[in-house]
């Protein structure tokens, strides 16, 4: 399936549940550059074979400069010119990468993503933020651009390691609550294992979870209003990923399980016990004893600019977020509660 | 003199003719960083007492990534965020890192220019274009972002070394050539020591200047049209740089006069002499033996992926260019006639 999505100045065309094969009709192969990670390329060498690939090292502590800097000197040694396209094939490190390199070099040249994690496949990949880390900072650096197009082929999935199948289904669960009951009602009906194994199934998630982000991203592409929903569990979430070596996906189930608690209280929220449930079914964690006052600590930290007042993610009902500004003091209260 | 003027999807605010203290107005003091060089900082001490500002090295070898590495450094030791104005305080190397470098972090911030280079009063602090050089290529990392304004203080001037004059009228008669043959006229009558000592004349000079490229590049933002006539003098110009030890408005003007013959032969042109005098009277060299073949490999080298024809900049008559396609064939008879 196809669809050509418009942002504010630019069509991003989206190839869902479509082949790799594809790119080379996207764009001609004598300008396409892929970039990729040793993971994919070692799980997939029949796919790059006759094209010009890129293989970085795997993993977040190379989402920075120095990546940059090679990548740019490579591309300047395969004479990439304005007419090149970067295709970025991977998780949301590479797309990150990727996005943000084609935004750059000479000004900005072409990009597509083909995702190939969960986790990039219905979010990272979506919305045009791109960017490396630097130092602690995570995203410090980038630019919003949107990519040409988004392909989708699931047969990469088949070698996605099982902890980052889970740490994608955190977000997928994060968009059922706060935009699509439906969706809720189906995910509490399957399970990891299902998903896995029925391919038409799997796709047909993505899909519908890629087109929640865009929708909400579309909205509010440079991000005031309803873009923040997709921060639910992501704001305690960002503390305890700090604090704790969780993956991301796992602080987000957390965060969303205190959200859902905050929820009760300020907004009449009844749902919870529904919400950690599914979590749980999909393998994702919920109450940890962790140490609120550090949570608190954290969240005070991440903020320190504005520290009256933070918004956060709440849940009116299954499907249904809304952004809350909550005192910071009233905040430690709710959550030394919990 | 005030003028907001609007481009793709921002406005730039320009402060003709104004003084610098006004910054402060414009942004309050504690978002401001200043970023500058030595030679400004040291030139003027007493206008940024009181002020952020980071100093760097001057000079084109430092409009590199390692100088943007070092700068976001000091904003992250500064604290600076999304609130923070960055301004960009000296010659065309400044204005290009200093939006470079507000338009990366955190994916974007403010910026303003206050140029201090007859360089960058008339060319490089106007249309968006900002980045770094790699290597030994020029300009081959940057984005396109508009500042949000552009404040002029001639004071600055006074500190400007003579041959740094030389060089940014170069773009003047340039602009003079392509667009505005009254204003030709004007400088005939002129000197550059009149304009040196006349500060209200030179103030309307620039203002008309910046106005001339502004229009251009608004009219074209994204280079497909209009913005290539203000590459006259430039093809043949940046060729002549890399080969010999030349400054950019040297180049230029040899350049230029390359170009009017060429016009002369394929337009008709038929004010040569009046374009040389010009360029002599403001100390820029025109006639100079060059090796013609040199030129031409220079050439070849910088577009070989569009070998057959090149966009050239012509004159049809002084104050009106043309972007004229020659072929590369003709173009080698036609230098080597010369
Ligand atoms: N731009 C955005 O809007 C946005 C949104 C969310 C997250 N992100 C970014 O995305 C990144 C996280 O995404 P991620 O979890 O996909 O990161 P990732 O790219 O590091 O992928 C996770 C791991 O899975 C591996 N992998 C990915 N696909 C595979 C496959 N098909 N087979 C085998 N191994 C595979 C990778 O090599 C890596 O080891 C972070 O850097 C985060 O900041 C960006
Ligand atoms: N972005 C664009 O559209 C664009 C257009 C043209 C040129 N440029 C860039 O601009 C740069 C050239 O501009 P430039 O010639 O202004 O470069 P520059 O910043 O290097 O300035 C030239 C010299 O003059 C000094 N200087 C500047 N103002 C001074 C002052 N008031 N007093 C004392 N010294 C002063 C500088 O320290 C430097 O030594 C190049 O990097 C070029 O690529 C960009
Ligand atoms: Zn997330
Ligand atoms: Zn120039």
């Amino acid at each position: 399936m196809e669809k050509s999505i418009k942002f504010s100045n630019v069509s991003t065309h989206f190839y869902f549940d479509s082949s790799f094969k594809q790119v080379t009709k996207i764009a001609d192969k004598k300008f396409l550059v892929v970039i990729t990670d040793e993971h994919i390329f070692k799980a997939h060498p029949a796919v790059f074979k006759g094209l010009n690939v890129i293989v970085l090292k795997p993993g977040e502590e190379y989402k920075v400069q120095a990546t940059v800097d090679e990548v740019i000197d490579t591309l300047i040694k395969m004479e990439a010119d304005r007419k090149t396209v970067l295709v970025g094939v991977g998780g949301g490190v590479i797309t990150d990468l990727t996005g943000y390199i084609a935004s750059i070099y000479m000004r900005g040249i072409r990009f597509g993503f083909v995702p190939t994690s969960i986790l990039a496949l219905v979010d990272a990949s979506i919305g045009g933020k791109n960017g490396i880390d630097v130092d602690r900072y995570k995203n410090l650096v980038g630019i919003i651009r949107q990519p040409s197009f988004i392909l989708h082929d699931v047969a990469f999935l088949q070698s996605l390691p099982q902890n980052e199948w889970e740490n994608g289904f955190a977000e997928i669960i994060k968009h059922a609550c706060i935009k699509d009951a439906a969706m809720f009602k189906q995910l509490q009906q399957e399970s990891l294992a299902g998903y896995q194994k029925d391919k038409k199934k799997l796709s047909s998630l993505i899909q519908r979870n890629a087109l929640i982000k865009t929708k909400v991203v579309q909205k509010d592409e440079f991000e005031k209003g309803d873009r923040r929903l997709l921060n639910l569990g992501h704001t305690i979430g960002h503390a305890l990923e700090k604090e704790y070596e969780l993956m991301h996906g796992q602080a987000v189930a957390i965060g969303t399980t205190y959200a859902c608690h905050i929820s009760e209280q300020l907004r009449g929220f009844s749902q919870t016990a529904d919400v950690v449930a599914l979590l749980e079914q999909y393998q994702l964690p919920t109450y940890a004893s962790f140490d609120k006052q550090k949570v608190f600590n954290g969240l005070k930290m991440d903020k320190k600019r504005e520290q009256k007042e933070m918004n956060f993610v709440l849940l009116d009902k299954i499907g249904k977020g809304v952004v809350t500004p909550i005192r910071m003091q009233q905040l430690e209260k709710i959550i030394n509660k919990l």
